[in-house]
């Protein structure tokens, strides 16, 4: 809401007024980048909006009751006559689907990552490496030493820690035949790209049909997404190819979320997700299939609901 | 509690018995790695806990509100007959005063962090640096080329931008004559380092000034910790040294906080801080003054209460 954030920072917006609290740290910062029509200096934010709501003589407000803890709404709503109107998700609602600009902000991100991934898959010929050493190369080559901010910890996992979704990084070491697994992505303006290439020996036949059956799977739900079709049938549709092929209790988590600002927003593409696919959404499609003790394959790209279907960024 | 964690995931002890909760991503690294009675995999780790609780027919249950959203809360919660007792800050308060392995830990990942900075000092010759790349070079020195794990995003500032205690890395370079502020850690084990390094020019007299000030304060501050003292008492100690010298409302932030698994544990050392000095606490003290638009100036070392007084680790 006010293009600026920081860890401990709050906004509401009054009958169109918005007001932008975090504490002195912040102050400049705040001042210069938050859009905001107030900016206001709190060392206890939820009581400072306890303070504003009370002097405003508001009558209703509306919260999401997951982005505030139960100790930080009992000070704000402390003997307050306003009325608190719980509405479940409403800002991650809200930015589920982009703007023109937004969507050409992730595309320049998500392209940023994709060449970088470039450049890691070179690492794969340095044989020895540990997963730790592997993994701060990534974040070096996806940061371009430091050009860009990371949208995530890089996950880099190779041979069976790459049957963990989401391993961290250990002392094992590449071998000349290891498969390797790289899930990162960057930041650019704020906002993020998400990418994982798995990288088999095409000489080892179970990987290679593990990952044909995940790459079938990708493919099928990028072709399949339509706007108006339910999130849920999505996931339904890629976890369909992987069961045929038998391998359905292997693939352990959501086809993938929606991305922006934020690594995780809406849509959550799940079994289990209420949302449904519109126009403008932008999300990941990760299928992977996960075989404890031998490896790991998961394939993700970013997509963008366009023209009434998906269209990979 | 587990001795574990991720973003995703929960603990709760029944009458002894610990559950930890976590989704499918994550369910081989919690088993290797979480201390637990049992491991419980869910996708909605609320409702799996308001099941266990009504299975368990446990009659009270403690949690703190700070760490649950009301909405997560709320689902717990729905239809139980378990009463629910508030007690805010319970694990952080726990975790406050540190065992003797644990402080040991820490004083290896400080005595890194702080060897560190030796290597981080000499980036000053490299004048036209920019912030960001000063920044980058600094990740790549504090985590050894990826040795160790950060413990925050590293703060970089020179010159003016040094003004704003969170300042975000820039495009400003670096000059000969550059005051440039620094302030990182690196975790060992788990356990956080936090230092802060202010390098000014001497020949200025207006930043020498500023410097003994803080270094006064910073002293003061160190020598005066007591057993049984409130950490409000200490903060006021060293505000009155920078008061005094004509600077209070340029010390804009408190004067530390506790440090452990977590960059920010308790106590709060904070002029509205509830908390009192104990044997085995460990925490920072950071003084800083902050001239808007000119340079800031931060001092920051890491002690644990041991026999009594501040020993700085």
């Amino acid at each position: 809401m006010c293009n600026y954030s920081n860890d401990n920072s709050a906004c509401i917006d009054i009958s169109g007024q918005l007001f932008f609290l975090t504490d002195s740290r912040y102050s400049i910062e705040a001042t210069e980048q938050a859009v905001a029509d107030k900016i206001v200096i709190s060392k206890n934010i939820p009581k400072t909006i306890n303070n504003i709501l009370k002097k405003s003589k508001i009558t209703r407000i509306k919260f999401d009751p997951y982005e505030l803890s139960l100790g930080v709404y009992e000070t704000i709503v402390k003997n307050s006559n306003t009325q608190f109107v719980s509405k479940p998700y409403m800002f991650k609602l809200r930015r589920a689907i982009k703007q023109p600009h937004e969507i050409d902000l992730l595309k320049t991100a998500i392209n940023i990552g994709r060449k970088r991934f470039i450049d890691i898959k070179k690492l794969l010929s340095h044989s020895n490496m540990t997963e730790q050493k592997f993994n701060y190369k990534t974040i070096e080559i996806l940061t371009g030493k430091g050009e860009q901010q990371l949208s995530f910890s890089p996950i880099t996992a190779f041979d069976k820690n790459s049957a963990k979704p989401h391993a961290i990084p250990s002392l094992d070491k590449l071998r000349t035949d290891s498969l390797v697994l790289v899930d990162g992505g960057v930041k650019y303006r704020h906002y993020c790209s998400d990418r994982t290439e798995t990288y088999i020996d095409h000489k080892k036949p179970l990987q290679q049909k593990i990952y044909d059956i995940v790459q079938k799977a990708q493919h099928t739900a990028i072709k399949s997404a339509k706007v108006g079709m339910k999130a849920k049938e999505l996931d339904t549709i890629a976890r369909e190819v992987i069961d045929t092929a038998g391998y359905g209790k292997y693939f352990s988590h959501s086809l993938g979320h929606g991305i922006g600002l934020d690594i995780h927003e809406y849509p959550i593409i799940s079994s289990k997700s209420p949302d449904m696919l519109k126009e403008g959404m932008v999300f990941t499609i990760e299928p992977g299939i996960y075989l404890p003790d031998k490896f790991g394959v998961r394939i993700e790209d970013c997509v963008v609901m366009k023209n009434g279907k998906a269209e990979v960024l």
